[in-house]
């Protein structure tokens, strides 16, 4: 047994040995063929590496766990291949298992996202901190790291591909004249893309989107560098707020009619 | 080792090469047969080109993949047909796989939407960016990204095909005369086929959809070329809040009728 | 190899044949038969032909494709038998395509609707535009075409087949006389029948539907010919909004009582 | 081949012929027993007779379908027990096909409900129009037919087997008698049995159902002949409204204290 | 085959004698073991007598139906025991009726709920009114009778076991003295017991439950006999509301504080 | 048979007697190690005898009923190995019954909870009446009786181990001085623990923690033993609603600022 | 049979004994390697020693369970390899238990959270108390014990890897000058870090968050220490509300615009 628990320590750091080995020979041949013919983008480069490596870790560690398993009399092989009630159980409890390493390999082969984008899953959104081929972790903008299984990483939204579109909904009375509010905004946001370099294009003033009960809301959308469209929104609607004032143009409070009715009518009805 | 590894580099390259080659030959094929006397639709044609190339990417990987693994010497065909613990695992982990690609056939093969089209699946709308026969990737009108697997896209609502309808609904006030009201209406929705070429005949009025606690709501429908419902929704809900504010018809707040009562009423009952 | 290819082109045409030349035969084999002694509905005809037609599209291109899959090698018969990781993966993933087929064979063979019923799933309702073997297509009133797999039309209503219910409810206020108003509502109601010919009967006042906090809820059912009870609610509405302003019954606003109460009484508490 | 469609058509009329001939045996077996001296109820011999023509028919269609497969040369049986991927695909595709059956047998066999009962199922309600081994229809009273495959309808609840019972809840003002009220409301009560005869007994008062925010709630029941509750509650809401009124008892609106105090008081602390 | 109906026809006629037989002989052994030395309790017993009965029945019908089938040539053993693709269907397909059964016969052996108990599943509640092997029917209070697979009575709640709770909460003013409100209160709970035999010993006064906006929330809660809490509750609330007349405390509307501004402060900031 | 139902009767009678014998043979095993020096917690040991009892009561059940049918000819054995379709359904139908007891069996042995305990699963909370191996009773505080099986218990809360924690939020107005309000607050706190010894510790405040629309509201949490958290907080609402009183500080209703405006404004744009 | 009791127990002790032994081997080990030149985190260290207990004592229980079943003779070896009906129920019975363990591992292996970690599961949230190979114990921050098995940990959310951000919204008024109320922020903003430690850097802020109905909500962040939150934001407001109260800035309660409208208008209507 003394025998047995030095192969097995023998065999631990052997496999440890192989992945460090095998990841700087990795990053050395990726170096290498930077200065060959053969041209690739980085983002690209990045993504092949570490699925490489991944693949490396795991494959050594599954290796190693099979060998030093067998050095204690189990007969993994056998175990894996038979399909008793415990096979079953173990088939089924691990089918979850594969289908988060074949899902992260098509993240990773698919490059749907990298590590930095902004992305959103079913569940959570946040920036991206570390893709792997069993789990990816996504780190909100509270701090908060959120670890998600790639098999729950069904469909993905990915914020930072395309430019982002900020929205300001803007309230003006209806006893108010809309043309005027309008050319107000619309002078107001030709203004914009000189102050603020984000914007991409003049903000555009969609129109009435809503004839609400004490308000008529115009929309405005401006197209930004990606992930800009939150912080831009809050800039819009503080220059809004300040070209009305400066107009006269009112932003209105909620409404009512209000009609005052003698008592006596009612208390008739319930004097019948 | 190293003539597995100089293999392995040569079915690599060799699968590019294939890869390219293959998608220029199907181009070409397509090209030739236009001028020939078989004749279909040129979004027929991308639809078979796409779905021949994806074919050819797709087979030519996983040959290649397969050929590798036996450079060095796993025997994938005996893994695959051997249905023991891993096997069973593997097989329900992958079903999703296989769901994904018979989805993406079939939606390439019956054309239900093109890239360009604006559509909707169970969580995401956006228009069709790319169709590929594991992921489709659709673009909202904000700037996101959503990757979605075909096999999530089950039932699908294509919004590019039929004339699309905007819905105005229109408050009037209870007092207000609901006949001249509806008048007005008409008559502007005739003049607008003329200054909006969107327009697919004259807008219709329904007629009173609800009868609000506080106003009559009216309901315009129009009907327009494909995704100009929302802008020409916005355009008609201008329209007609200036043409009723130039007829003085009101479009009414919130009301509430109010009955003060003297508070003695209750002191009497809370002093019995 | 190039024997190959064109053994696939000859079994594509030749598939492309078969089915031009099988639809045309069902079609005049039908027609022949409306003369002869065994008769059946027109709807239950197309129903049959559709059947046919798709029974017949399907199973050639199946054929076709195992053909073509023989051409270049591949045994797709022990493929199809074999049962290894592979197949378990493919059974699975394949499973809604067989329950698809399934359910439409039943949606055709039970003539549970037709095209230009007005149908509503789970989750979409519209008219039917297309029934096929695999998936049905619906378009809604706004123009969006939904495209979606038999297998999830599980359960349908058809709007098509009885005739329609229209619903309004009208309030009138708790001051005025009840009676009186039901009166002035069964008066209209039975003069609508020969205004709006879409009705079948006089519509119907079922009664006090709801005593509200600030009015009395009074329930108008009209039953008309299938899919006319939007349109003949909304007139149904305005009829006894007018009727009801001739009369001079009031429908109510929101009411509130209030009691106006000093200050002072609070303040003595909070100085206590 | 010709041989063949004349087999089939044959088989086809021969099917038909057995279904027709099969079905008024039945008939005539029930019909003769009525008159011999084992009794049962007609609404379990309507049972027995469906489910003896509905097991007719799908045995007899089945067994077609499989003669006219063999005539086409396919080994039906060889396929049914074979168990490749098709079979696996086509097994799980199938077992909805199975459910619906064994419900729809369970249905028909327990009389969980007949034609003309009114039922509610997890997703719809209304009167069973038609039940089948595979669907079943149900009609809402707006006039929607509802198709639910018999394996949908799991938990299924029946109005018509039962009394059920109206319920009205009424609103009283904190200020009034209560005493005064509930003595009104139960004088009232008393006189409706003669003039409703769907009303099985005294409607009873049972008490003050909630301490509302502006109202006392009261609760009043009344137990009546199936699915007559709808409308009695309708009734006896327009029978309390008016006893309520002509004794003077205030069914009250929404009520509100309000205090006004000064705005000197904020703005000196916003001086502060 | 007129042998094959004859002998069907002495299944279906011995069948049903065995189970009659069977019954009776079940119920007379129970009551001669009622006066031997082994005794068991009677709602125990009954539950028994269902339990065997139900067994019987579902074992003669089985039998019977096997050999009905048999009669007719149609090996079942073999087709039970052969796993093709029409196994695997009806395997899945029959899942829920197994599960059902086994469901059923431990909520009998277990005495989960017997007839006339109040229980709640996790969609309905009523009175038992049948517990089968299958199935279970309850019926609510108004008249509806839910028909349930046992199946699907996963977690059951049981009403009828222990003694309820009957919540009643008041509100007092802010305003009010609560000390007071709180020694009303329970000067009238110590005379509740002797005025209602259903409550089991005084009920108590928990104290200030909810500090809400315009109200002091007291809860009082008071112990009563199985499935008397709703009456109870309305009872209480009746008895709180007269003495806290009676007493001269208020239960308060809702309040609202209002500042009165002068509009010109805003007309002067648009004005600027 | 006679001699078939006679041999049941003894095996019915044998398994009781064996259930008796070997549960006191267990209570004596553990009433004797009490002595010894092998010791274990009570709790532990309360645990470990259910375990035990548990098991040989169902698995004494168990031999019984095998043995029986055995006795009428039925082979068990041969049945629970074979694997045709009856064997497919009721493996799948017996899930839930082996997920029951597996979850049962950890519950159990892991002392997840005991009886007594005041627990909470995904549906219902209450404390614990009975553990079994299959199913665990639940009461909640309003006298319901839930039965669970133990499958159905994924994820348990238990109250009962750590210290609970009263919350109460307490609103003052925005014109009133927040620092004399948490000082008057936190002298109360001071008093508290010398009044209620379930307190463990002074509660605190914590801060403001909501600027709401009409109020600053203010948390204070007080830790207390378990299960006290409900009685606590309403004893320190009501403390702090009367030392609040005292020092005259308000806790406010809610407010609005309402602006009078001339109608004629309005009525001049609608004569525009 | 007393042998074979005599053997159970020898088997439990020594099961025992080594469970007892190999945990401290385990913990010696590693306090050895920690002298030597392979260097490891304390916190990784810590995993890896509860990984291998919780390995241990599992394999051990294991193994003693099996070996004393096969002492009183039943052959577990041939029972978990049979495939039979109770080998598929125990099975699917079993597969959360394999799910739990595997999943259990990842948590340990990958250090997704240790003990003392605030974590956010699918359900629950709170402080981890244990982590375990099958469950996970975590304590909310009312003194709640979750209980939780590791399957159902699929999606975790870690709060106490990177520091947390503290949100404030603050309300100010529409008439108010909001460049005076973002400088007044914003000048207290710089003065908070030297008041308190657990602030990163100075609070943000972000700008005009959202255009209410009746105030300009502006939003402030601050980068705090991990976990310290939601007691920073609770600070933060109250300086924020005392800061706005000295300079005069108006923290604005719900706003509305009245205009009282004579009765006779809408008499005159209902008089027409």
């Amino acid at each position: 047994m003394g025998l047995g628990i030095g192969k097995i320590i023998v065999i631990f750091l052997f496999s440890f040995l192989i992945i460090r080995v095998g990841k700087s020979v990795i990053r050395n041949l990726f170096k290498r063929r930077r200065r060959g013919p053969f041209q690739i983008t980085p983002r690209r480069e990045t993504t092949l590496i570490k699925l490489l490596e991944n693949t490396l870790t795991y494959t050594v560690y599954f290796a190693a766990v099979i060998m030093m398993l067998e050095t204690i009399n189990i007969q993994v092989g056998a175990l894996l291949a038979g399909a008793g009630i415990a096979g079953l159980a173990i088939g089924f409890g691990a089918q979850n298992l594969v289908k988060d390493i074949i899902t992260g390999f098509f993240i990773i082969f698919e490059d749907q996202f990298s590590v930095g984008d902004y992305i959103k899953t079913a569940n959570f959104e946040g920036f991206v901190e570390e893709i792997g081929l069993r789990t990816t972790k996504i780190k909100s903008w509270t701090g908060l790291l959120h670890i998600i299984p790639n098999g729950s990483i069904n469909e993905v939204t990915n914020y930072s591909i395309h430019n982002s579109v900020a929205i300001v909904d803007i309230s003006v009375a209806y006893e108010g004249d809309i043309a005027t509010a309008e050319q107000t905004i619309e002078e107001l946001l030709k203004e914009l893309p000189e102050r603020y370099e984000e914007l991409v294009g003049v903000p555009e003033l969609l129109g009435v989107q809503n004839l609400g009960s004490s308000d008529v809301v115009l929309r405005v959308v401006a197209e930004v560098i990606p992930m800009e469209h939150w912080s831009m929104a809050r800039k819009i609607r503080k220059e809004l707020k300040n070209r009305l004032d400066e107009r006269g143009i009112e932003i209105p409070f909620p409404r009512l009619v209000m009609y005052s009715r003698q008592e006596e009518e009612t208390l008739e009805i319930e004097n019948k």
